[in-house]
């Protein structure tokens, strides 16, 4: 991604830099404000972490209201403002610019309110994804999206990127399960949408704000749905010959109408580095294997594994293995969680994320292998197959000169084929700096320029997160 | 509602009316174009029937490029629209003006595509309700959201008020089930969002556009989710003594962990009328029923009735009577559903449509009470308890003077409590004209400007569904 253009620095900011800093410096405790160079480097990257840039400042403020003050001051200063979470983002989200305040919700981490009878919790937006499901276990209720960088990551970052997870078939991903939000928008505002009531009257904008990636505003609090725990869920191993049937086996799963808690897809590759790494009981002479997951009671449970297994005899199974035991269970999903760490101890590689039409499954895991193989790369397959959304695991030798160029343009025809059979660029990391270019190949320009008038309409100069989502080539900036 | 004033008609339309006239008819076929007086008449009002007046005139497109056509058209020519789907809006969401062009979607009724591997079917905006659930019925699914209206009621129509139904608590409302759309903008742009498949990249401005009450575009074609059937559903019967008793028990449910199908509440003058009409075996003693419905397999059903009326000793029931027969719950459903009609023989009403959080239950029913009897007036109410949507019909005699002022009084003060208690003055019938003055009470300035700028990205001239939806006090009009 060398090859993404870099935004112009806005005229004038860096060169005004003590003067911002004094104007921060009277808003926010000393605490909240970073402006030596060596802790402003903790925030140069993310998780995304091909790029790097130190920001001009970064602001930790504790509450709504000092986000207001600090926003409304760099409105009126006309500096751009970058908003990070845990800094978790696999596409560059957080990246800063060297014009920019970082502006971290890590101090804003209080559950505000948890309300059973009405099914909510109410959070400040740096609270952990993990903490928000901590606050009501002993409730019988969980949050339901579940990114694997949950011990992490921000319910801010979740929201800003629409982030998902394994377990998000069933309970839908995080568009699905806020319920409202109080913003700040760039000019300094306080907004309050959405609640614990059902609809909104007039134009509901949360739903924009959600994957709006810090383009709209600063999500300071949340109310998000919680929901009943389950009374017990287990796995079913299945084991195919061939990406075809394991794909058709998805589809036909789908179409059945059960539907599972999580539908997890490993191909070979992929097993036999995480079998190596968690011990998990993997097949490792199948080409693909499933992780199908169901919850309920004991007889609910035995009921639709019998169903899932007997549609899969008609894809000619090579191994299939229900989870006995929670052990069982535990280490079946220990392999799967662990599979980014464990392909890190092998090669580097790129983990690409992008949604199709679960029933176009078996065409694009094709194309997929010819595409990585005209480069001479190996690609291993990690995916959340239930709801379409892959993860192309692009391997490459970053010694070799030009074995991460080779990786990127992998990605790219692999993300353009996403969208070429009805798919979309991104499942739930988002756009970020990564694909802002390729968004050219999602949109038509009606499409672009229509967007752009929406993130117009709530930060007309264009200072919230910047150099993301948006191609730079003619886009319109103040 | 005779106090909402009226929007001014823009300037020469009314008086260029033969040359818009010609300019239609150069643009559809005749037979899509009604200009007689008489036959315009038909489309002066909608199920809000306190307000009439002829439009213009009325166009009937088959396909989306007329769509796109005819509204460039008005669009260079600063001639406003109004979108139709079956003309059901409760809150007069589809009421003309006299200077606006109704463009109705009656003759866009295919069903484009029907996709189980994907759990999808693709419908032209005119297909009603009941039908996406009727073109995929043999195949063991259906579309979740019921209004009361379905057998007329489109899709349009569904999308542009986010509508529910009682059904909708387990599976959401529209919103939940639409997973794309094609939408022609005010200037003729054809724009598709989302799709198959999961996510969106940038700006996800789907939810906007759903319940937008026709201020944004119109929505000639949707993507919506289909669902499995389920195996069998029951319900219960359950009455308690007191609103309280039958709220708090609502809560109890909810805050368990179950998730009904549905959670339907009436009071002692709704199960009065409604038994005489429907003899659906309805307790007649008791103060406030509920019906709770499960589904499942048969034995899910046995386990989740036992846990509900196991919940509800808590409250004193009077009578728990469990649905035993398909022939039990079509009665008790029939009941249910006739309610609005079966109010109709005995009296003038007017039906309320907000929310609350279903915590609040009990408060609400006590004060809802208070402000009807204060004016002399007295109130049945029906709603879907189960997600918080409340449907207060407020008794009223149309031929006596002040008895309708009188009603309206009464129905504001109860969406002005929704609000209060942190809910919405809106749960499925939209904001429309009824209570597009109210919005103030729900929304601060800042809210509305919000919401006035995002109105204003997709129509800068304000011509879609004039007189709707925002406050005519303070809006900024071109």
């Amino acid at each position: 991604m060398s090859a993404i253009p870099k935004l112009a620095p806005r005229a004038g900011v860096v060169e005004r830099r003590a003067s911002i800093l004094a104007g921060l410096a009277a808003l926010v405790p000393p605490a909240a404000l970073i402006t030596a160079e060596d802790e402003r480097r903790a925030y140069e990257t993310d998780a995304l972490t091909a790029y790097r840039q130190i920001p001009l400042a970064v602001v930790l403020p504790e509450t709504t209201e000092e986000v207001s003050a600090v926003l409304a001051f760099l409105n009126r200063e006309g500096v751009r403002v970058v908003a990070r979470g845990a800094g978790t983002s696999l596409a560059g989200g957080a990246l800063p610019t060297e014009d920019s305040v970082v502006v971290g919700v890590s101090k804003m981490n209080r559950i505000l309110e948890v309300d059973t009878a009405n099914r909510t919790i109410r959070v400040e937006a740096g609270v952990t994804n993990l903490a928000v499901s901590g606050a009501v276990s002993h409730l019988g209720f969980f949050y339901a999206p579940d990114p694997s960088s949950q011990l992490a990551c921000t319910i801010a970052g979740n929201i800003a990127m629409n982030s998902g997870g394994a377990h998000c078939l069933k309970y839908g991903v995080t568009t699905n399960n806020v319920l409202g939000a109080k913003i700040v928008l760039m000019d300094g505002t306080v907004v309050e949408i959405g609640g614990k009531a059902l609809d909104a009257a007039g134009l509901d904008w949360l739903g924009l704000v959600v994957g709006s990636e810090g383009q709209l505003g600063l999500v300071t609090e949340a109310t998000l749905r919680i929901l009943p725990l389950a009374e017990g869920a287990r796995p079913v191993l299945m084991g195919f010959s061939s990406a075809e049937d394991a794909g058709a086996c998805v589809a036909a799963i789908i179409g059945s109408g059960i539907i599972p808690v999580a539908i997890e897809y490993m191909d070979r590759p992929a097993i036999k580095v995480c079998e190596a790494f968690a011990h998990a009981g993997y097949p490792l002479d199948v080409e693909a294997m499933l992780i199908v997951e169901v919850e309920g009671s004991e007889a609910e449970i035995e009921d639709l594994l019998g169903r899932i297994t007997a549609i899969a005899q008609d894809f000619r199974p090579q191994t299939i293995k229900v989870s006995r035991s929670e052990a069982e269970s535990l280490a079946i999903w220990k392999g799967r969680k662990s599979a980014f760490g464990a392909m890190g101890r092998i090669a580097d590689y790129m983990c690409m994320d992008g949604t199709i039409p679960t029933g176009q499954l078996p065409l694009v895991l094709r194309r997929i292998a010819e595409i990585c193989a005209a480069r001479g790369l190996e690609v291993a397959n990690i995916f959340h197959a239930g709801d379409g959304n892959l993860h192309p695991l692009v391997l490459f030798n970053a010694n070799e000169p030009g074995g991460l160029e080779k990786a990127e343009e992998c990605g790219a025809e692999i993300l353009k084929l996403c969208v070429e059979v009805g798919g979309c660029l991104t499942g739930e990391h988002g756009v970020g700096v990564e694909k802002r270019e390729l968004m050219v190949h999602q949109y038509t320009p009606v499409d672009l320029a229509q967007q752009t008038r929406l993130k117009s309409a709530f930060d007309p100069a264009w200072l919230l997160n910047p150099n993301k989502v948006f191609p730079l080539e003619g886009r319109v900036l103040s």
